[in-house]
């Protein structure tokens, strides 16, 4: 044993000579970054911390804990809800956070140039003051990181007209886990040359590189200015049928996003904006560019057309900003179990109701946000902070789970799925894609060091 | 050597035992599924032919190739470019032209699921006759199959506005190299559950499985009559100039192609429609939507700001049909040498200059079409059907295609890299890139029966 741990404190000297002040050995200082924002709890103590300020330091890193056999957790803000960025015992957690630099954006080609420690909402500012914006904003965008987003192929309020953050990723540097770099991708719109090794790493949650590098794609800034549009329904249903018709119709939103009735009433006592709780449930959303009046005005008629009682067009983004708290105010109230689920659009009505079966039988209350406009659902459940209360909420989740599936859907839309989700997998995934999975995790990271145990 | 031929016979007979009539070992039948449209020539002799009618043969075809170490080509409509589909000596051909059904398509989710050897403009038919189109269409798409075009990642005149074919497939179902048979993605419009397999095979060009069915995503038909615009201008580069301002701007077209003055001359010969020959190129494309005239007037006033000289716009495709011939009629002019390489769209001007030079320099005649509004240019180069010719015409290709790399381009945009471009892989991709394609290869093929030698 004094053998093993004399052998452990020379490898860990050996990595402070490369790494210096950047690798963190103080308990106290490590913990905060050996968590996420999900459920996970923590699984021991982690060895080590690299504060990674450069490409070479992940490199570095990444080959120490291949030669060691030490697991790896990879970290950007620690927002995932998953538990994929959660720390190991007697791991090495490699933050990304001071790589935060904007290393270029090129107005002409719409590309930006950033480090995965970047903040996606400043990202999104700094294009914006050149008239142009990053496409990918998940709720978390003021808190997690470009990199994390990659890693997780986050969604969020715009993927109804944008697409997800895969569809903005144009090339990537990796530190793979043997610490060698491989850069993918190209900087032109079409590259046919070899595997699509960008779309490998987009999604794979820390399992197969740290990301340390990522050009990106963006977007002109619409001209005008945009339009939110609310429309409340006494049936979540029609709220789910409204859905339908308006992805289907001609006058395509930028976001396209529900709010259960329990929602709203947790949403609005959590942060006040004046919203008048609905019986069944609201849309809200947005409309942009030189049409974007008439637009939302089309959408307003589709909604009354299936039953709204109540609409609203307004230039004001209060309730969008309402709405991506929907995460704290539900948690505040004690509903913390929640699940990420998707269905085809024209599934959504069933999917609701479904869903409100599922929580009468169980007698749980069970509040429902959506993206809906992707068809993209969180159902979250009320459940006391104790292993009964958590162990019946799961119950719930696995029903909303297992009737996503049913009606072509699946287990993770935007969330990925980390070490929370894991046991899901075979319910979407047969033998054969597991394998699949399974073979590319071996081939890329054979000693298995990469977030072992999770997201596949 | 009986013995092996004994064998060898014996194991056919296994195979007919399965396929029937669906193998086919008359050499004078498998010669026309042997080769494609590129300049590749066949390398001897295969086996036999697989006229696969279903899922199930291709596994029987695949398991048994994989047991016998027999190496797979496979094929679609063999429209391909670049030796992707040539049979092997001694090789099995599987062919998914039989496999040509439409199963099904759900205009509420915008889905169409589809056996792999439809081809491609019939499915956009089919399509259309529900207000849907499938936005991927090839110059080829009146011969070549959505398969073709996944397992390429086909590009085509709409990608500057709907992207290549990789977006707008949402599911496959895959056969792989041992015949187990993988189904990959979601109906769903957000799916992060493992690796994103789909977009693996896609462009994976039949060396990692067989495409044997496809979920593919469909877009509604914008309203109104689409407007063709076109601008001649007296410099190529000032027509470069003009796209790098029209994909800048906020006019976005459907559409948009250059030819340069010697491309224009021939097609013009080739399929008269009464064009003017420019001096420098000519830009043609389309508007679509309820503001198609609106948007292409826009786009014809950036034109003139950029020093066109002569410009118009229509409600006729005809312009769009003579770019779709200038494949057949350079090459009947003895233009046969081609690239297909990209640039960001910003480099256009100084790749077309680049271009112009390298013709005078080798003294050849080199002509340029360019997917203009992706970036991706297809030069081709005269050459006498005698092999000096074709090495002094493969030399000017070679400074194309450094050049675009040194622009930050790529030696693919959208033919794939098949066995004719295979020695330029190294000049894009590093030994660390090029030895993540082998691992990924040797994990899905172990055996390497599929499409061995090309691609990667
Ligand atoms: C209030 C709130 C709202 C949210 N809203 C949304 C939403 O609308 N849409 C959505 O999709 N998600 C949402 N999320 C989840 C979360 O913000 C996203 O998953 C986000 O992409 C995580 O980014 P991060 O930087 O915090 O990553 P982390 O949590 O640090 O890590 C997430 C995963 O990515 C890996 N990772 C991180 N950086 C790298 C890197 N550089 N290289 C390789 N792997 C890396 C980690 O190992 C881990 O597996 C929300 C979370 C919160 C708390
Ligand atoms: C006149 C002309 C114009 C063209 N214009 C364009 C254009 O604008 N844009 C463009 O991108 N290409 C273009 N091409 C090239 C060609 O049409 C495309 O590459 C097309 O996608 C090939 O489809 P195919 O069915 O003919 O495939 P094939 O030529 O039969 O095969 C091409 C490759 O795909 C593989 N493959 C085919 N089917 C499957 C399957 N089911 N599963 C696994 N692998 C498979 C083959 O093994 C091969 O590697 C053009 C070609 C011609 C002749």
């Amino acid at each position: 044993m004094t053998g093993e741990w004399n052998a452990k404190l020379r490898a860990v000297e050996e990595l402070r000579g490369a790494l210096g002040e950047r690798l963190v050995l103080d308990a106290a200082l490590i913990a905060p970054y050996a968590r996420d924002t999900s459920r996970a709890r923590p699984e021991g103590a982690p060895l080590a911390l690299v504060l990674a300020e450069s490409t070479a330091d992940v490199s570095a890193a990444l080959a120490w804990a291949h030669e060691h056999g030490v697991p790896v957790s990879v970290r950007g803000a620690g927002t995932g809800l998953t538990g994929g960025a959660m720390g190991y015992d007697g791991g090495l957690i490699v933050s990304l956070e001071r790589m935060n630099r904007i290393l270029g954006i090129d107005e002409a080609n719409r590309l930006a140039l950033v480090q995965p420690g970047v903040v996606t909402g400043e990202l999104d500012d700094a294009c914006r003051e050149r008239g142009l914006f990053f496409p990918p904003d998940p709720a978390s965008a003021r808190l997690c990181t470009v990199g994390g987003n990659i890693a997780t192929n986050a969604g969020g309020l715009r993927c109804v007209a944008h697409g997800v953050t895969s569809d903005s990723v144009a090339a990537l540097e990796v530190v793979l886990a043997d610490g060698r770099v491989l850069r993918t991708g190209a900087r032109t719109r079409k590259n046919v040359v070899g595997y699509d090794l960008t779309r490998l790493f987009v999604g794979s949650e820390g399992t197969l590189g740290v990301i340390t590098e990522a050009t990106v794609r963006l977007k002109p800034v619409p001209p005008g200015t945009p339009r939110t549009f609310r429309a409340a329904f006494d049936r979540l249903e029609d709220a789910g049928r409204a859905v339908t018709a308006i992805v289907g119709g001609s006058a395509q939103p930028e976001v396209l996003e529900l709010m259960d009735a329990l929602s709203v009433e947790i949403i609005e006592s959590f942060h006040p904006t004046g919203l008048t709780v609905p019986d069944g449930a609201m849309l809200v959303g947005q409309t942009v560019g030189a049409d974007a009046e008439a637009k939302a005005e089309r959408i307003i008629a589709i909604c009354a057309a299936q039953g709204a009682t109540d609409t609203g067009i307004s230039d004001s983004d209060a309730l969008l900003e309402a709405r991506r708290l929907s995460n704290p105010a539900l948690n505040a109230r004690g509903l913390k179990i929640s699940c990420d689920v998707g269905v085809p659009v024209a599934s959504l009505a069933e999917m609701f109701h479904g869903v409100e079966e599922i929580a009468v039988r169980h007698r749980k209350r069970v509040s429902t946000v959506a993206h809906a406009g992707d068809g993209n659902l969180h159902c979250t459940v009320e459940a006391p902070d104790d292993a009964a209360g958590i162990a019946a909420a799961d119950l719930v989740i696995d029903d909303i789970t297992r009737l996503a599936l049913s009606l072509g859907g699946t287990i993770s839309g935007e969330h990925g799925i980390g070490s929370v989700k894991r046991h899901e997998l075979p319910w979407q995934l047969d033998a054969t894609a597991l394998d699949m999975q399974r073979l590319i995790k071996d081939a890329l990271d054979p000693r298995g060091i990469l977030t072992p145990g999770r997201a596949i």
